[in-house]
Parts: structure tokens; sequence; C-alpha cells
């Protein structure tokens, strides 16, 4: 089996999961081969160049032409979030498998107009929340299947980031609710939501506060200052439909954290805390170890027996950040192959975006908001 | 200047405190000296074997006899928390200093009551919320009150235990809502509070929820079980008074966490993360350093150069839980000495329960409550 | 400017330069364009099979041939290290400008004849010692070259592993003294013995101890038992030329560590710390710090501000173990384009192997031994 | 039963000592009752205040009178190395049980006349190794005894400070052989082989090198400098009689390193490390683990499960570096009590000199040296 792939978006994420197509059959044999067919960008010469990069066959600047290809199966949408709908139901419309880019979109309308226009036309679809693929938070997710954790009481998360600290940064798309949809919540929290979502269940309630701590920055043509319409950070408490509570946060205003996307379950047999900026591993805490020998561990989640393990390096040699998207594009090419659901998908992102809209709603009204 | 002590109570808090008293003076040599006076507990013969074992001149059962005595200078109340208001008055009335071990009530009413019993009294007052004197803790206000943190942004705090987590745990009077006034609220989250006030100001509002995981628990006298009357964990969002904003999380069901008293401050110059379980180290990162050669570091605040530092042991040479009641009791007595305020006081122990009551009120509302 | 490479080796050393072959260009704009042209390998169905999965253009299975075509610019010698010589000298003897995997040789004697024929022929020559370009590892030379750790004191240094530890493992080559030269030391010792030279200059002389802890092992073919003939673990002192003292240590046989490369350097000014399995991570202390706020402070050296940063992701997006052979690919081919030397190359590979050998023979005498 | 105690020393030594005294029956209820009768020092004011600041009974500055006291049981030696001889054979001649502080002695022969004086007269002798009894460091000896670490392979340690490193550091008596016997080695080095002795049996040889970096100092009396006659830092692998080998490394040049003596320990079925710095934890990897959940785990042994648990604060309350001794003289107590031998006494000193003998002949003879 062999899948044609048209990529659509050049910058970041085009770059993150370019790497995947083009590794993907190098490191995991037994998933379907991949053609990097086409790159879709807005501007042919940094298109044209980003194709040779990346190592795409095409160049192309017209999305929807591609769209309706017959010699691309699937379509990698990685554009900005507020052009995921119309991209999405176009790819539908012609039958195209889809994975998008998180977040699904800028609102939750949007969001279900997409589930619907993918359900309609019976193709697979895909919504690349990558961390979910780190091998640590896959092998706590075995475990928390596993009942080693047993009955989950908290889950506590947060993503962190320092990089809008300063005044002097212009305002950027970023920092634009039109564009952006909103700051620290949807481009952080969003992660952690999904991976509180994936781990403990439906989240059912929330309650939250969002903070703006620097109002206005200058312009990005240089004329003047310009209002901040997002949200700088966001702290939430929430609970889960099956019976736990959390805090959640999200900022980017926690000085010396570049990367810090953390969680920790605590459950009645164990806990496990995860730390994206040492994705590799995973503490985890087993009330079933002999009474005097009780602690936190620390496991390298790189050896043959952990998820995604043996198809890298050896134990012990560690992977990176964009390994994770490898394995997502592999475990989404396995599910074509197979016909069974890979997640997460646009219902996911839709759940999420219940969560975030949710979110919205009780900083506004501040008071406890259902999700539903 | 010498300086006659009363205790009252000689359980766990008893016996820390009476480390602090029995020592204070081999440590920090320009402290008053203190005379262990009389041990005052309950139980005639637990009471006299606790003054033995302890170091106390004298041992009584009669309280209120005690409290009258002219040869009592401070009287140190440990007893728990619903006793503490009507001894805190009897001892204002007798013109006694007085140091309470936390929470200084169970209700806000008597929390004031006692403080206005102090004030009008004229005797010095001094609430036992002794991690402030972590070293590490005492380190991190330094750099705030520097401006070596700059603007705080985020405030992050959680206490974490797991020692309540078995359904065999019979229902003791820390699940008695009588008794103790809440659960892990009152007990961890007072301490948590009392950081984030100590470090970061006031916290001008709440939102929160509470859960009870095991809602019943065998009796003590065996007869059946009993319900489960407070909370076996809070979650909390809050806000600053000065801007910042925070969450903060109490629980007895954190499995592996033993003593998980952590926080992290945030602000525009830099962050710094505290863990009782690891108390002499202070994490500081500063966004002064060399660009390429920036990130948190680990300072063993063990050195003549830090709070408290060159009393005990040279660098290195950590000290343990206890010393930050002696390091409170050192205070204390210097306070007495020159007069000045010592802080946490009363009115510490009286806003710390506002914001303890807020949260109930904001757990029961389902929405943000104000603390005043 | 394009390079056209052939890669001798289809194994694990084939798969991770492989991939540095396959992903220099799309990191590195500015590096010369890498054409993968031929894959050596001995058995011709593996090797069609790995130049499929690793991005080859041809396969071969005559080394001697591909040695002599004109239209290849880089041998990349991987095979294991008893044909390192023999290949070298005939890729020398072409023209060919040379990469060849560490060990240089298992003797002496094989890597002076490579140098030599290397030099004779004014190619190019590079050593495969991939550490020296992890970002941390690289952060760390930058530190001592700028003088931020002054005058070095202390350089101790262990590779560890646990893989050799049960006895029901076989005997691999890796047992066989004919084969590989020698076990943990040639293997993970001349790794540290490289980064020990990288950061503070020659090993002057060495004293020594080996062990062998499982002296024999079942055969390969499953006839009884066959001798190990080489060390499973190596413990070192050495005196540095420039005046430092150390302690190295290399083993198969160290529970839970699973590649646990690490070094401690301190300085009169500071000290780093490095750690293979957190390998984007440095640990450093300066004594430049504010005298209350000294300590150990983690540098994850993933910002652009970094060596080799701002080409893979933004800040605190962490890389993997084989982005290390990328780096030594791209370091390579900018050499080759500017004609600079870049190191190490085939005259560290003999400074390494005379430490090797200075090792073995103060195991052997039980005394110290100079390594010139 | 109770016992009475002169001490000799008003030191760093003797204030830690004076504190176990002063403590041990408050925490350790089945101790015998010490009475703090004597401390003995050279000045008469001095004594004096250090009597009152510690808590003892008496003040005298004739040590050869105390010995002879008939109301003295136990005699510490808290006096500098080389008046420790003679001070034991006096006490030993008086019939007086012993508590000597390590180094035992400066000299292999006075060592071995302190262990036959002690031997003959029937007296009891400890000598005070206090970091046998953090409780992490008695939890790995537990572990050991108790098979989970199965046969040893490895220990490697090093006890690294850094307070030297300034050459405006006077020439302290740490400095001078004469006063000292050696530098980091005796200092420093004789605790790290006193642990590698309790947890992996005796070292039976040595290979090493010393080395001094600062050559001379400026004198005490200010007039000009002097020589440094001492060893700044100290390497050395060893071999165990039972077949393990082992790197030790003892240094006062360590930027940042402060108190860090640490220690690892790797066997068939698991692993070990500790560091003085967060003395309450012992990481350990078990094999037995889940094959994918095994990693270092961090103890915190403070629970009463825990060696000499129970006896401070409720579990995860930490304790500090001072409660060593108090263990230590616990243990001296129960073993004057019940006969029993407490180890390490006169006899391990002994055993530790021809170590710490062994290695400065080695490094002198520049090969490896048997220790016995």
């Amino acid at each position: 089996m062999s899948v044609r792939v048209a990529l659509f978006g050049t910058k970041f994420m085009g770059k993150a999961h370019s790497q995947a197509y083009r590794n993907v059959n190098m490191y995991f044999s037994d998933a379907p081969e991949v053609e990097m067919a086409v790159l879709v960008g807005r501007d042919p010469r940094e298109t044209e160049e980003a194709r040779k990069t990346f190592g795409w066959q095409e160049a192309s600047t017209d999305w929807k032409a591609v769209m309706q290809r017959d010699d691309v199966d699937v379509v990698d949408i990685s554009t900005p979030g507020h052009m995921h709908a119309e991209m999405a139901v176009e790819a539908a419309r012609n039958g195209k498998h889809i994975i998008c880019e998180k977040p699904l979109a800028n609102t939750l309308p949007e969001a279900e107009r997409m589930l619907i226009a993918a359900e309609n036309a019976g193709v697979k679809h895909f919504l690349m929340h990558n961390y979910r693929r780190c091998p640590a938070v896959a092998m706590a997710k075995r475990m928390i299947d596993d009942g080693r954790l047993g009955r989950v009481f908290h889950f506590r998360a947060r993503y962190l980031q320092d990089w809008a600290m300063s005044p002097e940064l212009p305002r950027l798309w970023r920092f634009d609710k039109e564009a952006s949809g909103s700051g620290a919540l949807g481009d952080l929290g969003a992660h952690i939501i999904d991976l509180g979502r994936y781990l403990c269940g439906e989240i059912s309630e929330v309650c939250a506060a969002t903070e703006t701590f620097i109002t206005e920055r200058p312009a990005l043509d240089g004329e003047g200052k310009k209002p901040v319409t997002v949200d700088d950070a966001v702290v939430m408490c929430v609970r889960f439909a099956e019976g736990a509570i959390g805090t959640l946060e999200a900022t980017r205003f926690a000085a010396g954290r570049k990367n810090h996307n953390t969680f920790e379950i605590n459950g009645s047999k164990g806990s496990v805390v995860f730390d994206l900026e040492n994705l590799n591993n995973l503490q985890y805490y087993s009330t079933d170890d002999d009474i005097d020998a009780q602690g936190f561990r620390t496991i390298i989640c790189c050896a043959s027996t952990h998820p995604y393990g043996g198809h890298w390096w050896p134990d012990g040699h560690i992977i990176g950040y964009e390994h994770t998207f490898t394995h997502s594009v592999y475990d989404f090419l396995k599910g074509m192959e197979s016909g069974h659901r890979v997640r997460p998908d646009f219902e996911d992102g839709v759940l999420n975006q219940k969560v975030l809209d949710a979110t919205e709603k009780a900083a506004e009204t501040r008071a406890w908001v259902k999700t539903d």
C-alpha cells in the first residue's frame, strides 16, 4: 500500500509534519509507504524553497486545485487555525483522508462542521495532538489502561512558556483574537486539555481565570501600539466525568519555562509525572513496591518494551520533539490500512473545543461552567 | 533577658515546639534565654512522661491555672484548633505573650476574637506557620523583596500527601468537621495560602472545588462506618491583589507524595521553585544570566549568606523539618526583645481564615468569591 | 556544491549515519548538498533492503569497486573496527574524503597507518565521535574556551550501561578480543577519553584496572560455553598534560544505567555536568553568581543561542540521539567546503588509541603508564 | 541505666556531638539516659561558654583529671586527630568506654595502639563515621544485606567540596601535614573509604594520584607565604576483596560542590545512589520491577519502615546533618546496654587507616598497593 500526501502549510508545523512523512518508512517498516506528493503554500518562491528543503515532489499555491487531484490520498492541514474549517470541508468533499494540526478550529461551530463533513464523507480524520505520542505519555496511558494507577483522583497539568514576557515584543498575530482565537488557552491549554481527556476521560466542568499581563504591544508596522486581545495566561479548576478533580494552567509568562508541558496523575495505586522538556522520561510511583522501597522512579521510555520502542535506537538513546509527529503519522497510516479509528480525531477536536469554550465562558461569568 | 514559657499540647506539635525551645539558645547565641517552665496536657501520666522526654521543668493538667501564673511570660498553644480561641483569649487576659500553632482557629469569628483579645491586651502574638522559616523560603522572600524576580505573574502551589488513601483507615478526628474545621483545605491548604500571602501579597478572590473521595470510614470504636464530613482534597484558582494569578491544591490522596509542599513563582525577571521534601534547596532562574547559560539552578540554602545560615553547620550540611520551628521561636524571641512585630501573627491568621472561608463558599456556590 | 557519499555498513551505525545524510540539508540550509549515492554491505538482500529503507540510490556488495568510483566524493566507514584500516587506506588511495566511525581502529599501528594514508593522500578525514556534537557538550566546550570555567582541576567521566549483566547472554562478537579489540574500554571508554581530550586537553598518564565479571558465556552456536576475552568494565585514574586529574569508568554491568555517558568538570570559576541520557541539558555552576544565589543550573541547550541551535525547533523542544550525527556530518561538509580542519580526525583517533593502549598496559603492569 | 559522658573538644565536632547527647533521649525512648557530665577544652573561658551553650554540667581544662574521674562512664574524643591516640589510651587505661571522632588517628601505628589499648582494657570503642547512620545509607546497607542488589560489581564514590579554591585562603592547620596527617584524603576520603567498607566489604588494593593545586598559601600570621604540605585532591581506583571494582575521589576544589559525599553501587539485581546533600533520599533501581517500568526511584527514607524511622517526624518530614550523630550515639548506647559490638569501631579505624596508607604509598610509588 502506498499513500500519496499533500501538505498544506510551510512554516513550523509544515516542517514538523514534513519530517514525519520523510522518515516514517525508515523507522517503521510495517507502515504503508508514503509519497510526499505536493506541498502547498501561499508564496510561490517560499513554497518552492520549502518543497526542496523538506523533500516534496511538487509545490503548489493553488490549494483548491490540489484538493481535487486524484493522485492525492491524504490531505494534511498545517495552516493557521482560522483556515482549517474551509480546507477540511473541501478535503472531505473530495474524499480525502485528513490530518489536521491542532487546534481543530478557532470556534466550536467550525469544529463541528469539520467533524460532520468528514463523517459524512466517510474519510479518515485525525487531529495532530502529537504529545499523546511521546513514548512516556503513551506509557502513562498504558499504565492507566492496565489499572496500574487504580482509580484516578487527580490530574494536574501545566503548559508553561516564557517567550512573551518582553513588553518590546511586537503585537504578532498570536496576540490578536481575530487571527488566533485565543492566547495561551488555545495555543497551550488545548494541549493539556487533550492530554487530560486522553488519560483521565472527559472533563465535565470548569472554572477559570484568564489574564493579560501586557495589554498593548508595539504594532508590527512600527506605528505606535496596538491592544493585545487574547489571554497571556489561564488558570483552571476542572472536574472529570469519572470523578477526578484537576488544575490546569497555561502561560507565556513563566520565566525559565521554555516548553514545560507537564502533568501529574495520582491514582489509588500509583502516580505518574511527565514533563515535555524531558519527554523520554516518565516518573512513576507504585504502591505495590516494597514498603521500605517506594519512591518515584524515572523510566527512560526508550526500550523495546515501551510504546514505539525498538524502532529508533537502543535503550537509553533518547529521541526528540519531532519524533512524536512521526509516531502520529505512523499510527494514522496503520489506521488507514486497518480501517480502525485512530485518535485523537475530529470528534476529539470538538470535545476539546467545548472545554475551551467552557473555559472562556467560566472566566467571563466568574462561575463554574459545564462543558456540554 | 530570660523568657519563661508554658506549652499547651504534648503530641506532634508539642514535640516539635519543645525541641525548638530546647535548642534555640544552643544555635542562636543572641536570643533571649528560654526557660522551659511548664508543659500542660490533659492526661496526668502522659503529660509527666512528655515533660521528662521533652525537658520541661513542670507538668500540669490545669491549663487555666497555668495561664494565671506570674512566672510564665509566653504561652504556646499547640492544642487542636477548636481549643485555640478560648485559650488565647485567656492568655491575653493574663497578659501573656502568645505563640499559637496553625490554624489560628477553626472559624473566622474565633480567629477575629483572638486577634482582638491579643491586641487589646497589648501582648505579642505569633502564628506558627513554620514553613515561612525554611531557609529556602526565606531566601525566596528575600529575592522578591530585593526585586530579583521583578513583577510577579504567577504563584502555583500544592501541598500533597497520601496518608488518607486507604479505605481501611478509620474515621479519625481529622475526618470530622466538628473537630477539625475542614480537611485538606484547613490542614494543608492553610499552609500554602500562608506562603502565597507571605510571598505574593493578599489573595483577593478565589474559585474552588472540594472533593471527598472516600465518603465513609470505619468508626474508631469499631462499630460500623461513619461519614467523612470534610474534604479529602481541594483545588483552587486565585487572584492576588497585586495582579498575579495562581493555582493552589491540597490533597491527602496523592500516591507517593509524602510531604510535597511545593510552590513556583514566576516573575518578570526570574522564577523560584520550592519543595518541602527538599527543604534546603531553592530553585532559581534569572533572566539576568548570560543568554546562553540560563537555567534553573539549585541553591542549597545552608551557607552563612542565607537566611538563618551560619548558626547551624558548615555549607552544604543540611538541616531538617524541625529547624523551622527553632527559627520561628528565635524570631519571636528577638521580637519580644526589640518590640518589633513578628509575622505571621494573629492578623495573618485572620486573613488566612478569610481565604479559607472564601474557598469553602466558592466551592459551595460554584462561583468566584472575594476574600473580604 | 554537491557531495556524493558512499556508506559502508548497514547496521546500527549504518542507520545512524544514513539518517544524518538524509536530513542534514533539511535543517542546515548552508550545508553543501548531499547525494546518498551508494550503500555498501555484505549480504546482497540485506543491503538492498537497507538501501531502500535508508534512502540510498544504489546498493553494492563490492566495497573495493565502490572505493574506486569517480562519482563518489566521500567514503563513510561504519563497519566493525577491525575492517577500518584496510578500508580507510583504500579510500585514501583513491582520493576519497573519509568519515570513519569510532574506534578509528582496533590497534594503534592500524590507526597510525590510517592517519598516514589520509594525510599523504591529502584527503579530509574525520572520526565519528558524535557525542562532541551534543549541543550541551559543545556548550561546555564553548564555556571552557571562553574561560568561563577558569583553570580546570577535575574531569570525572563514566560511561555506564547494563546490557551485558545476564549470564545467559551469548558470547557475541563484542565479547571476543579478536573481533572487538577490547570490551567496555574500547566501546565505551573510548567515548569518554575523547570527551576528556576534547574538553580538557591531552591525557598524559593513566593507571587502571579492568575486570571481567562473567568469564564465559553460551556459545553463539549453542554448543557449550566459550570464554569472554574482553573486559566487562574498566576503572581509570588519569593525569592531564595541563594539570587536571581525573577518573574514568566504563562498564556494561551498571544495573539501570542504559546509556549513562556522563562527565563533570570542575574549574576555578565554575563547573559543568553532562549526562547523555538527558543530552539536551548542561548543568553549570558559576562562582560569579550572586553569593547567596549560587547553584548548579540546568541549561536546556536548545535555543538559538546554543551550538547548533536555531536549526531544529523552537526553544525547549528537545532533540535526540541521532541529531548528533547530523551535526557531525554538517560540520564535516562545512569543512570540505572551507578546507578547514574538522575534529576529531584521524590524529585524534591515534591519540585516543594511545590512551586505550596505555590503559591496557597500566592494567596489566599494575602501574601508571605514560601515553606517549 | 544512666550513662555519664565527658566530651573532649568544643569546636565543630564538639558541637555536633553535644547536640546528640542533648537530644538522643528525647527521640529514642529506649536509649539509656545520658548525663552530659563534663565538657573539656583548652581555653577556660571558651570552654565555660561552650559548656553553657551546649548544656554540659561542668567545664574543665584538665583532660587527664577528667579521664580519671569515677563518675564518668564514656569518654568522647572530638579533638584534632593528632591527639586521639594519647587520649584514647589514657581513657582505656581508666576503663572508660570510648567514642572517637574520625579519623581514628593520623598514623597507622597510633591507630593500632588505640585499638590494642581499648581491647586490652575491655572497654567499648566506637569510631564516629556518622554517615553510616544517614537513614538512606543504612537503608542501602539493608538492601545489600537482604540480597536486593545481588552480587556487587561496582562502587563509585566521591566526596567533593570547594572551600579551598581561593588562593587567598590562608594556610590553616588543615594544609599542614604535621597537624592534619593528610589533606582531602584523610579528611574526606576517609569517609568514603568507610562507606565503601561498610557497604561492599574490605578494599584489598589501591592505585591513586594526589595533587596539590595551590602549593603555597598566605601564612596565618600574615608574614609571607608558607608551603601547603598536604593533598588538595585525590583520585583512586580500588579492588574489593569480594570482587567489585571501584573509583573514589576526594577534593576541596570542586566548584559548587559543598558537601557532595555521594556513592553509587551497581549489583546484579539493582543499584543504589546516595548524595549527602540530599541525605534523606536513596535512589534505587531494581531489575525485579515490571520490564516496562524500570527506573531509578527516589526513596525518601523518613518513614517508620526505614532505619531510624518513626523516631523523628511523620513521613516526608526530613531530618538534617546532625541527626546522624544522634543515631550514632543511640546505637552506641544500645550497644553498651546489650554488650553487642557496635561498628564502626577502632578495628574499623585501623582498617580504614590501612587503606589511607596504601593510597599514599600508591600515589608515591605510582603503582597498585595492597592494603595489608
